[in-house]
């Protein structure tokens, strides 16, 4: 597993509000995808989707008193990678929450929860490019 | 404000277990400063602080519902600019559950709650340089 997060999602109650929130810092969201709202971050972004969704694509209650709303995410390169590295996660001492598979939209998808219970998504996105050091890049919008 | 987010904050239970998670993925700790792990993550970092303290350092008890074991930081560039991202903050609609303040590691630091009950650190920290681009870069250790 390389050295980075490629994306901090916040749960948010109401997506248009919250991203309405973070353009008045002066924020300005990337891609126009429904549902989620994407703003560039260096080499990594900010994510903003609704606490229930997030909880969901999870597989756990948003009620869940370890649920701390908010997920962190590690593209990989390719399926292959995905399960790699939630492989290693589990040898280092993570319960594999979710095992990888298929997602609706259109990439293949797992969760750790390491050993303090924060969740790790370990993606596949064929949709957003990373460079050779990891770094991603949103499209603009 | 500007677009970036520069050091995620876990939570934990036994910061040198958790430390030792994250070295047994494959990452390498920088500095050496006791009592808190910092992990370079491309123009930021992932830090490791115990739970209790985290919640201490945001002014809640560790306990209360809405606090998610998790913080994101921004650096500013200087004191002023610490207050200036925090009225602004409050000014979108955050809360500012700590004004900004000397604090005991040397720096100068507040904090707001955005509109979903997220905590962000706004952080003058004078030993964390930030280049031209608001890109961190911890010292090796």
């Amino acid at each position: 597993m390389e050295q980075r997060i490629s994306i901090v999602t916040l749960g948010v109650n109401d997506l248009e509000q919250s991203a309405a929130f973070f353009e008045r810092l002066g924020w300005r969201r990337s891609g126009n995808e429904p549902g989620i709202a994407f703003f560039q971050c260096g080499l990594g972004a900010l994510a903003l989707y609704p606490r229930d969704k997030l909880a969901e694509d999870v597989g756990i209650s948003p009620q869940v008193s370890n649920f701390g709303g908010f997920t962190l995410a590690y593209n990989a390169r390719s399926k292959d990678d995905v399960d790699a590295v939630l492989s290693q996660a589990k040898a280092a001492g993570a319960v594999v929450v979710k095992p990888a598979r298929d997602v609706f939209w259109g990439g293949y998808s797992g969760y750790f929860q390491d050993i303090d219970g924060h969740f790790w998504e370990v993606a596949w996105n064929p949709f957003i490019a990373l460079d050779e050091a990891g770094a991603l890049k949103l499209p603009e919008g």
